[in-house]
Order: structure tokens, then sequence, then C-alpha cells
């Protein structure tokens, strides 16, 4: 049954369905420059199978700052392949004595793998108030329900490491204190909303970069 | 820590994620003339406050006609910032002894808010016609849901108001007796699938705004 | 055609079809005792009119309290209802000089129809940490996307209602402050993230409710 | 490399992940008895090939009623292997000069096959109702947007088959005419959202099995 | 009240809410020029009737092919009018003798009315590899539950016919024989995963049409 | 403003709010044994910050067997917090020499890091059978689009482990070889879908573990 003259009829036989299915959507690789729409970005005519990969998580990121620490996105922005699949990629370093401050993504739950170093991390639940938190260690995983505050720290002697899978191609990054200090948003107008007093909020808005 | 020689450190911190983060969706705003998608329509490239605000609610809608009441959308179309978020608004004026027929919205659960007036609402569930009836007083909140049959009347000596969210951008509107006597279908057609004699339907197509 | 002797044979017909749709599911109001799942409560087996109907947002939440505030929520929990059908509600109360603080919604974008009063509101990208602020009067909305920071007060000479919708069933709500400082984290820990001195997080522990 | 001492070696292999895999959802069987959530009824735990497989519609339906068509419904309920699988099925049987009048389906669309006969389908869109009607013969499909109020008739000389898919496993079947006259509303009720005078009303309600 | 009089008023009442509602989605027909989002296509400014009609279906394939099968599909490249809905359909002929190999439907379900012939249906679970195989006859219906392996094969004397419905509009099809051996993957390539020798891989090759 | 004396008033503002949200739906932990729903598992009473943690992928999966590799799962059966979050987990061991088999996860898409190694990774579109291939270092990512064929193998001179993120709590695995040939479908039938003859079918069942 199987030889060479069979070949014509199977290609025949192939030329049919899959002509007809030659637009089928197996994925969708985002054409960026074409915009955003609510389910994710317009799909790009000619991809490739360097659209489905990505290096710019294999280096280090650069932790000399207040934080001693650093997230390095690879969202659809930086990894258009994952456009309309549900997922997206970071990877967070985290200096000795460094710490990722409380933040939220908007948009995706957060699942991170310890790849290096020891960790403290932590959510807080939206209905009490309460803490959940775990010390990581290397190999060990952990999942941040969407929307939920959270924050990681270092508490090992030796720089850490964390691979983040998140549950859309898009999550948002919101670091609260960023969100309300960090703007130029009047200090008469952040003192209403934050029960702080004037020095305070002028405090906090020269720590983390706001106008007053 | 908290001093001026430490902002530039900050910066140089944030600029790192936040410029690759620069087209983060957090909301997607409707470009109406760029066109719809099953999942909404394209975002905006550049949204302000003013996209996020209606106040085309504010006033009450002219109920001279038949029915004596009127509906006044907050949908995409009208109020393009809630495109991808799964909500949207109305308003709906009911006049003394006025009455909103027998409608369904395709594509959304109706939430009401009375906050004007006295009212009778009800849906009619599809498993056994069974009627849901209500009376609802100001303050009262009731829900229908969605592509369910439902109507409201107003039964008090004043006007009624209600506020509505619907489950979704663009919830869709067809009152029944509109789409089946206010268009250009034949009366023959019509005879068909309503059972009714040639007279009844001439009768509500001359009502209801259609043409034999 | 339309006689009494027809009315055996129409039953006849009705009882084919709906027999068989007995369990159609048009909706599927909370059996909360039996638990959630992810899409929701079961649904409860016997429904009335009742189920879809809530009175508890007609009367004005207390606002005597440190904020001049309340929030009265007609969630799945309060509202059963509401399950399945990606919609709740809510009501706010803010007294002259009442904010609500920032906070999140980890589940739901935010629709507000402005009842009484003079707020202004805002929400906070988590982009670039913009701010989208708007003065509301009496009849306004305003929508606030899903997971984002957003905050509203009164500037008004008389108290605010705000009629709250949310595009599902259980959005959540999660206060940043109290988030952070409002449970049983230790000092310690809470300084680590938080960047701020022993004498701070106390001082806001103590003011949120927290203990050390 | 094939040989049989190779077999105990692949299948330690194949116990280490498959055990742990022993609950994967490949599909969700519906458990009827325990009830439904919003998704759907609970799986099943033990299931065979029947679960999948149904044979309810291999026979025509009777179609001896005053609308002369009937329809036999594959859902969840009578085919529980669709259970959360987003389809489902139906027959319709439309005899010589028969009808299948108005209706909605609120939770699917509806995508027909003409088998035998030759109908007149149409959907009324809920923008300004606008009629898509189209003559069908055997072999054509058509499709009917979910939610939108829809019909068919037999044009042809002898019976009508119609196989039917949705695009939800329950997708609501809502019959206009019954929803609004077929149930027990009081007259009263019923002239006021509808317009029409007692007489009417009374008509209707004997004409389509409610009661006054 | 039913008189011509009262048409102008009914008038002025439906232009207020549907020319507000005049770009209302109640459907998406394809734009397939314009290309795909994650969601489907861009809907079609001006749509008719015919949109939502596609006759492809209604003609035998041509199963003289070494499988004596052949699938035609109306997915929404064929059938536009099923952009956004959820739901798709195909007709598959399988000659006497004919088998259609195992493949898998990437993005949907797969539900079959057999209106033709006798056959015998399987798919196969991923958890144990279980077969749910059964034997369908003229009116039976089967489901395959989204992304499983699954085939179908005729073992009648006559030519079956299968209509096919797929829980969404772009199903995506996979055959596994050729998506191994029908392309220009280097024999060694070929071999590493599928443990054959370099003869099987090739003869594999020449039979499905693939190049060395 | 802050001072001891507000803080009673402080916790009466909570009370009222946040004990009507006490059932709030922040996370649902799967309660496996009451079962699956088609939107995943039950939600458990009572969770703590072990539920969102998982340490079953620090140790290397055991490779001694036919493929030199391994599969180690953190799906929702193992790690029951990710129930409902959209989300979960593995890890692949691959020895030098080693090879994944091509397979499908029909339930999810599949995102990997490489920590160790060097491999080659593949997946095959549907639409024309095209390979999309890279080679992968420590540190590159590559996403596998849901439900297509896709496979790994080792080309280094040290074992690879991939670190897997899936788009979903429960994202199936079906082996091609093992889902037709390690089974106990009789011969006869698997001839007929897979074009083989006899002895190779054979060949495969013994080589798989199936059974004639």
């Amino acid at each position: 049954m199987a030889n060479a003259m069979l070949i014509p009829v199977i290609l025949s036989f192939l030329i049919l369905p899959f002509s007809a299915m030659a637009l089928t959507q197996d994925f969708c690789v985002a054409d960026l420059p074409r915009g955003d729409t609510p389910a994710g970005y317009s799909c790009k005519a000619h991809v490739s199978a360097d659209d489905f990969y990505y290096n710019g998580l294999a280096v280090a990121g650069n932790t000399n700052n207040l934080f001693k620490a650093t997230f390095t996105p690879a969202s659809v922005n930086q990894f258009p392949g994952v456009n309309g699949l549900g997922i997206s990629a970071a990877r967070v370093d985290i200096g000795v004595g460094g710490v990722v401050p409380p933040h939220t993504h908007p948009a995706a739950t957060e699942l991170i793998f310890v790849t290096e170093g020891t960790i403290v991390a932590a959510f807080i639940s939206s209905d009490s108030n309460t803490v959940y938190t775990k010390t990581l260690n290397k190999g060990d995983i952990m999942v941040f329900p969407q929307g939920l505050l959270h924050y990681q720290y270092n508490i090992g002697a030796s720089p850490a490491v964390l691979l983040v899978a998140f549950s859309g191609p898009n999550p948002g990054l919101q670091f609260i204190a960023f969100a309300v200090f960090g703007n130029n948003l009047p200090s008469d107008v952040v003192k209403k909303p934050t029960f702080l007093n004037d020095a305070q909020v002028k405090n906090f808005k020269m720590m983390l970069g706001g106008t007053a």
C-alpha cells in the first residue's frame, strides 16, 4: 500500500482540506504596530520559529538600585508569540537584602519558580487582610492569585532568582507605593485618601519619585 | 534611607520595567471608527480621564410617546471607556402609566436600581414560561438573567427612574413586538409563524411602525 | 384556528419539548451552604422572584467612622441571584469630608452612578502611575478598570451616594492600607517591603487596627 | 530497540506521570443528580463510551400538533456527555405547512443543517429589527446568532428535517408567544406591557394554553 | 389605541434608542482580508442574509484517494458568518472501506451526526490512553472532547456521511501521521522522537507526502 | 488623627463591610475529594499558606527509562492551590540522549524555561504541518500553542532541565504513540486507521506496552 504511486493521490487529498484551512488559527503572534483589542493584538501574517522563542530572560537584571531587585518582563510586548495564548513570563532578580515591594498584577495570576537563593514570599487576601506567607528555597514554587497584593524579599546570603509565569499575556504591574506617591498628584489630593499629613506625603513623594 | 540622593537610583529602577511595560493593557478604550471584533473595538492610542466618564444619563429622557417611557443607553458606542471591561449602563424613565414592553438583551444580564418611583418588573424563564415578578420601590434592585424576556411598568403616581447596569459593554436590545411587526416583512410571511390572521397582522404592523 | 379544542393539542406539543428541557439553566441562584467553585456557587433547586430581588441598598450606610464613609455590598453572598450572571452591586455613602481610601477589586471592573452629592474619583493605571481623575456630580457615571487602584472622596457640602455595579458577582475588595498594616504581620516583616522605619510601621498599625 | 525486555521499563515510565495524572479532566460527563453550577454539572466519576453517544435524534418527532412541528433536544439533560464542552444538539421536524414559531435561545448560537425538505428560516437583529431571511434546501446550513429572535417554516411539499447544533450544552428555548400568554399571569397584567385589549389577551391565552 | 395617528409618536420613540444603538453587536461577520485577532476576525461593515448561509456542504466530497474519505470544512474561512459565535461546521464523506485517520482539533470539541451509513468512531483520553469507541448508525450522534485524538471508519456496505459541528469557528485539524511525516523534517530528526529506524521513517515519509 | 481612641471606630467600620464579604472568592483551593466541575474543583473551606506552595518539583525526576526523560506534574491534582487560577506547572528532566516524544496538551498552552542543558524543541502547526523548531540553551524560553503536537530532545552533553508553565490548572497530556498503541485496542482495529500492516501494529504494541 505504501508506494510512490500513491503520493499524488495523497497530495490531492491533502490539497482539498488544507488549502481550505489555510488561515486556521493555531496561534496569533502579535503584530504590535497594528494595535491592541480587548482580546489581544492583531495576528502577524508571516511567522517563524523565532516568534515563539525569547532569550531576554537568560541574563540577570541589574539590581543596583534602592530595592536591590529588578523585574524583567517577557509579556506580549517583549515576546509577541504569547499573544492570545493565556500565558507569559518574567524573571525577577533579588540581590542580598533586596525586596520586591508590595504590588499587584491586575490581569493575571502569578506562579514563581525559585531557581536560586532563599526568599520570603507572601500575598494578602481581600476578605480579611490575612497574610499567606512562605519561605521558599531553590526548586520551590508558589502561586499568587490574580489581583491580590503580594511581595517577595531575599533572606539568604546570596542573590535570589525567580522565574515567573503569568496566566495571561499582559499581566500588568502596579507597585502600590509608586501608584500613590510616584506621580504628579498634588500633595493636597494625596493627603485626602491616605490620611497622611503634609510632611509625610511630601516625604513619600520625594522618596518615590513623585512631584509635589 | 529617604532622601533626594536616592531619587536617580529609583528612577533608573523604574525606567527598566516600566519602559518595557509601556503598552500594558490596563484598559482598552474603544476607537470606534476602526471597527469592532468579536471581543470589542480596537483600543484608542491616547486616552484621558474623560474617556472613563459619561454624563449622558444625568438628565431625564423624553417620555412623550406611546409607551410613556424611554431608554437612554451608555453602551460602548456612547461610552467608549467600557470597551472590553464587561460592563455598561443605561437609564430608563417611565412616566405615570408608562411601560417598557417585553424585550430581551441578547448579550447581557441586566441589573436595575430603582432611584425614583414604584414599578412592577418581571422576567419569564425559558423552561416553563414561569413569570418572576416583583414590585420595586426606591432603593430596590433586581436582576434579569441574560437573554430572557422581561418588562417593567410604572404603578405609582409619579415618574419612575431606573439606573441600569449590564454585564457587557454591548448588551443589545430587542423589543419583541417591534421585532415581529415593526419592519418590512410581508404580512403573508408574518402570518405564518405567528398564527395571526391577515387583519391582525396588519393591525399590529400599523401600530408598531411596520409596512405591509 | 384559535379555539378551545386546540388546547389539548398545544399542551401535548408543549409537554414534549418542555419536560425534556426541565433542567434548562436560565440562571443559577447560589445555594451558599453547598460552597463555591471557580465559576461560582452550586445552583439552588427551587427559586422564586425574591431570589432576584434585593432591598439591602435602600437605606444609607452608617458613616460615623474615621473615613466618614461606608460600603454596603450586594455581592453574591448578600444577593445570591447574581451567581453566575457576571454582575453585582453595592452602595457607597460618603459623608461631608469623607473618603473611600485607595483600594482595588481584584476580580471586577467597577462602574459608579453618582445619585447624590459631588465627589472626586480617580484610578491609577499600572503602566506609568498615571492618575485618571474626575469631579463627578449627580447623574454622572465613571468606570474603574478591573484590578486598578482607585479612590473617591466627597468635595461637596452634603453627603454623597454612589450606586455601584461590578462586572462580576464577587468583586473582592482590598483596601491597601489595611492590607499592609491592618493585620498581625510582625513590624519587622512590614518594614522590609515598605521601606518604613519601625516607628512609622507601628504608627500605621495602630491607626489601622493591626497588632505589632 | 523494540523488544519485550523494554516493556517493564516503559511501564515504569508510564506509571510515574500517569498515576499522578489520574484525575486529569479531558471531559466532564454530567452527574445530573448532583446539580448544576454556573459552568455546568459536576463530573461523573466513572464514564464509558456510551456517555459520549446519543441515539435520541434518530427517529422523527411527532408533528401532530397545532404547529405541525416539534423540537427534540439533545442538551446536557438528555446527553450528559456534552457537559462543559461548549456544544449540544437537537432535531427539528416540520411537517408540510408546519412552522417553528418565533423563539430565542438565551444561552447559545444555533447552527442548522437541513437534511430533508425546503424551509424558510429567518432571524431578526436587535439594532433595527432587520430581518435576515433565506430559503434553505437539503444540504444547506444557516447560523442564528445567540439570543436573537428566529423562526423557520416548511415551504415544501414534504416534511422537513433540521439537525441543530448549539454553541453551548444548555441553550435554553423561549417561544415568545408562550412566554407572554402561555402561563397564569392575570390578563390585567398582560394587557399592560402588550398594549392589547382584554379580549385579545384572553384570546391569545386560550390559544396558547394560558389561564386567565 | 392602534391607529395611524400614533405612528409618528412611535417612530420618534424608536429613533431615540435605536439610533443610539446603531452599532450594537448582535453578530460579527468576519471581514477576512483585515486579518485575525485572538478572538476572531474584525467585523464586516455591511452584512446580508447571505453571510449567515452556506451551501458548500450540500454535495459529497471526493473520496477517490488513499483514505477513501474527505473532509469539507465550513469554518470561519469558508463561512464568515460564524465568526465570534462559538460554532462552525463540516461534512465528512467516507467511502466503503474508507477511514478518517487519527487526528485532533486543537481548538474545538467535535459533535457528529451520522446521516448515511454505519461507522466506528473513537477517541482516546489523555489520562490513561483509554479508548472510547462506538458503532454509529444513521441518526446517531457522538461527541469528541476538545484536543483529544480521534478517528472514524466506515464499516458498512455503502458510503457514510457525517455532518459535523465544532464548538468554535476555527477548530484546527492535525492529522498525526501527516504532522510527523508529511513535511520536510530531516529523517534524522524524525527518528529521534519517534524511536523509528531510518528505513521506517523514510517509508512513512514516502507514504505521507514528506521529503527526506 | 492617628491615636488609639480611633481604633474601635475603625474596627466597627471594618466589621460592616468585611463580615458581609466573608465568603469573597479571592481564590478557590481545590477540595479534591468533592470532585470536579467543568470550571474546576469545589473550593476548600479552610486554607493556609501551604496550599499555595509546592515543593515537588525541587528534585530531579528519574530518567532511567526508554526515553531517558521524565515529566513531573504540578497540576491541580498535585498542587490544589492552582484550581481556578488559569495556571499550573511541571518539571521535565531529559538525560543525555533523551527525548520527550511527540505529545499534545489538549487543554493548555505550554511555556518552557530551560534551566539546565541544551535541547531542541519543536511544535507542528495544524494548517500545513509546518514544523517550528529551535535550539534552546539555559535561560531561553519557548511557547507551544494549545493542542498542537510538540516534542523536545537533549542535544547536549549533560542532562537538561525544563521548568514548565501551563495556561490552565489541568493541561492534560497525550503521548501520540501511547495513545494509538499503548492500550488494549485489537490489532485489527489499529490497522484500519493507521494504514499499518499486522506485523507493524504488533511491533508497536509490544514496544509501547499495548496488548494485542
